[in-house]
């Protein structure tokens, strides 16, 4: 249970850290969507390991194969499998893991949950199963694209509680790629990298937040209630490792604000964007001034790029001595080896756009589906 | 779309603010539960507008009323519908607020979506819609204790940016409850009423965070990549009205720590915990020293208690003058009308709580299926 | 589990036949639709009991109250609450079944699963829940209808092994309800009425098949794979009480044939029907000159009439003596007291169309959306 | 959409007919299942083609791949992946079909929906695809059998029309696969044999019923309302490629009989088998002393053996000319080249077993949910 997310666009991911390969199937992109492959390759080569000093030096060259779905270049509307052979496994790093439990990882709960587990490099629960995510998400990313204009960055906005100072509220990928730390803040990012050299050195560790942008989303999708577009875009980001919060807009600094002060004033916009056909003019040209919302009101979206943060943890694998317990109970000091970053932000950024990409194609779809179903075109019409 | 939660314990709500009734359908919750619907009733008070000068005047008695699913005092598995009928609706305040887009509100939103909406006092965005949750919260609280001896329960933490100092990391409902505002730190609490007071009194309103400790949860709950637990629960208390942030454990705070300080040692306790037949000792013994995780690694429960804080914003609905624009696309000053709580915590402590319980009755019953399906027993052997 | 279906057109029933009320929550109908009270209450006047000689005689008006989900006329696209008090229900008629296990029925059965049941009047496995059901199609019906121009229409086909020989193979509903037996070929109609009188007077009770065409519905709804349409509604039909099989098109009967004879031919219609953008002018005019396939193929629709057929049992509730067991395992002889129709085909009829109504409304939906995702259309472009 | 199916045992394919390769994962599988890979490779040899005359000559090793889930021979509980690559493809005989639409099959109706198609050896429609099923299946069985004794055994009851005289009503696997045609009453077999033989040298096709037997099935599997076991066998048969009928117990001859006879009275018996904790004695001691229910009532499992059958249409790709149309809509005369079956029915044995598996082990999970969540036992009690 729980290895898949969606109800329209639907990923079902598979694979561990050191098995055969880890896998995507999508069922529900849409049919005819022109795949590019190399631009998926690109989206997978940012979460890849052994990019800089700051990520770990495991070797895997993250390249996809198609099984299916894809046909003459197009997708076909049916399960679309992407797979990705792992290369660099090196298990013997975790002989000594198989019989304790680390400390700040699954290897406890596993146990707990399913009795058995695949302890090497966190099995399933490795960070290393993400690059399924992140090739599903380049799929949607390139749909949402082509269909709709939505476009996603994601950045590291936090090291350690030191906030980057951007210049631009929506940086470009091309600004986020250009520093190691994918911080697109050029002094703030030279320092945070720093941070993190001095962190690895001494054997320890950092976490962070990072921050995300969705722009060209149109108002009206989201969902009331259960569904609401926040509450399904703070599921796919909580469920990244190490993520241990969320906010949206606002967000835990709004709280500090009085209601006249938050709320996002409205006023006419010249252009009438995209809805349902009912709606009247008047929302359809709604404009927020302000955007304290993060683009999202009562679950649903305003038109406005929506903005979110991610809190990661520091990583839990350093390399101090920690006490745990092994398998039979008995109290153990130990210290971990291997190769593992010393900060996980760099690489939680594009996993951050995967998570919010995938959330969106799902709900994209979803108000296609209420749309579609409209009155309002003759009976048998064409499209 | 979007009404229903929860995949074994499903839960589907109904109704507006002002329509005749709100009400919720479990599907799933177990048969043979004594219901106590006293204590449901009781519960559903908490909720209830109307407690004290800090919430809306508007009164409802929110009688329950059971449809089915229920007989001679036992559960039956099926559907268990509970309805609560409206009665204090006052439409005419919200003449004006037909023909514009409050901001804040879903008001622009939903005509986005839908093209038509309820626009009676938000219609199914109205927070009335939690009553609803509520009493199903109500009923996963119920099950959850007996199984278990899970116990849930939140509280006011911080209000505007002020946190209040707990003498008890473990506040006790009956500490909660002695307080208006729901903070079970007395002199905070005062305080708390004060600020929320002269808030009113200047027609605005304020925000804070709502924290929530779940006791008595096994390890072994939760699931892997996306049907993480804290997954899960982010998704389910950011889908109440207003609420902008989640975190777990540490959250954002622990984004300040580094690996060796954030991890959480572990020991060997006493008593050996359920969980699934083949897990070793060394596993169902395992305790955390401290609780930087909030009770949850990897997506899954540890044994250890679940820590939650959720942001909410100041409500939207404040009594000073506001731009918006109507649904002729032209742009109107307007102040709001009616009956509104100036600060929606105190009310939102059950709702968290609700959030809470539901997801946790959700993945009690996955792990039953998980555990109850494991090999070991002879076959064919009475449970 | 168990009371929900669809996945975009999502409806869940409660209720029991002797419990208060019985009613459906439809989460997933479009916005807009102009609902027809009158004409909702129409249909399920068609499922009421005490219709006629053949019908059981508790009387019940089966009024309809919608709670939620409908604002001046219009259904506003979230959740749709329709709720039907019971109100001639005599428990007292169940006394003796309270503590034995009717053959046929599913006392046993939902004592093994359940442990407790609601034993009055088959609690919630009556025949009286599918009232909900023939409300939330009559919903469908009424959408399916507007937006698509589809028709659904149901009659009995067989009694007891006699087929009816009908004039034509699309007989309207004006037909089907001319007849007190729901059969539109008026020879045949007065022949079953006789024979199902003959078997009530003898205390025992009859079976037969129900037909059900569907025209109007486009080509290209339908899943490959698991969610073929016609596997949903196989499932949806074999959900109703009672039946015991189920036919698309040709059928048990196709299985003498040879390919050669079995394979519609098809020709080019000088129409093209509604299709994806992408679809080529071939398949949009493509016709079957015959429908062994009743139309659909593999797994979606072709745009040719939908037909199927589904076996309803003979009644289990028949006034002979029988032989069974209690619930101290101690075996018994008893016969059945109270009210109940002899033969349930007449009032399958609007089951059947109900099955089918959800069944086609979910699939619209699902088609809308990969539709509507469909690229060709510049971005932000209003529909 | 459509490509996965089950609630708990959840299973989603991927893969066309002439693409790279077949798969499915299994999410939901439960944890420290002993996998057979052995064993799951003869089912598997079960379903290739060119077993015998009677099956299309394309040859398939069909070798498993496991890329994940399974760990020192033991299921993990996370997504199972299973790999099957394609080998022996001949696209070029499918280059003149890629420009007109097959009359039987999916061709014209994959156009409708998607626009576009892989046209070779019918793509996602292609009956290679259940190989994935099968698989799935496979693993099914595995669980089933060691968790509850649970055995499932399909045949050929019927072709074109002719039933075989079967000498038990319960043949084993044995006795199957002792025959060609997979029917175990041998002077029917090589009857059956030397028809479809015939009709193969006629360059025409065959059709008829496969009848499917499950023992071992506990009482109280299944659910109320829309998801009867008797509703999700139906869909699941009825997904399965050339499928047009399906029947339970009595099926469609059940209608002929009186509601006296049809009832299956009921008796104690010996042995008391495993139910809910709340269960009275005599519900676990209830007995079917005949089996025209098939053993199912009211959706849900009376511990007696299951019985289903399921009519399949001739195969659609016969050898004699046939009218059409192409993507043109200019009609056509063509005949069909290329390697196939001339009868689908003694490979429908097998996908009719993995169909009534699949849909068995998601029906015990949810049991085991409903079970596990019982009250009785004390609070934190190990299981």
């Amino acid at each position: 249970m729980g290895n898949s997310s969606g109800l329209l666009f639907k990923v079902t991911t598979f694979g561990e850290s050191h098995g055969p390969a880890l896998g995507v199937v999508i069922d529900g992109c849409p049919s005819g969507l022109p795949l590019d492959l190399e631009a998926l390759q690109a989206d997978l080569a940012r979460r890849r390991p052994g990019q800089s000093a700051l990520t770990t030096q495991r070797r895997e060259a993250d390249q996809v194969e198609v099984l299916s779905g894809l046909f003459e270049g197009l997708t076909t509307g049916t399960s679309l499998c992407l797979l990705i052979r792992n290369q660099d496994a090196r298990s013997r790093d975790y002989s000594q893991v198989s019989e304790l439990y680390r400390p700040g990882h699954g290897d406890v709960t596993y146990a707990l949950r399913y009795g058995v587990r695949d302890y090497r490099g966190g099995g399933r629960a490795s960070a290393r199963e993400t690059a399924a995510r992140v090739a599903a998400g380049a799929v949607a990313r390139q749909w949402l694209s082509a269909r709709y204009g939505v476009e996603v960055v994601a950045w590291v906005d936090e090291v350690a509680g030191q906030r980057a100072s951007l210049q631009s509220s929506s940086p470009s990928r091309e600004e986020v790629e250009a520093s190691a730390v994918r911080c697109p803040a050029p002094s703030d990012s030279e320092r945070f990298e720093q941070m993190i050299l001095e962190a690895k050195k001494a054997g320890d560790t950092l976490g962070g937040v990072v921050a995300v942008r969705a722009s060209g989303v149109p108002g009206g999708w989201g969902s009331p209630v259960f569904d609401k577009l926040e509450a399904d875009l703070a599921k796919a980001c909580m469920s990244l490792p190490a993520c241990k919060g969320f906010e949206v807009g606002s967000g835990f600094a709004g709280t500090l604000l009085k209601g006249s002060e938050h709320n996002d004033p409205m006023r006419a916009a010249e252009r009438a964007q995209m809805s349902h056909p009912l709606t009247p003019a008047g929302a359809q040209r709604a404009e927020q001034v302000t955007n304290n919302a993060g683009g999202l009101l009562a679950g649903i979206s305003t038109g406005a790029p929506l903005l979110c943060r991610c809190a990661f943890k520091p990583v839990s694998t350093h390399f101090l001595q920690q006490d745990t317990v092994d398998h039979t109970a008995t109290e153990q000091s130990f210290n971990n080896r291997g190769r593992h970053d010393p900060c996980v932000l760099p690489r939680a950024v594009p996993l951050v756009e995967a998570a919010v990409l995938l959330t969106l194609a799902d709900h994209a779809l979803r108000t296609e589906a209420l749309w579609g179903g409209a009155l309002g075109r003759s009976s048998g019409e064409a499209r």
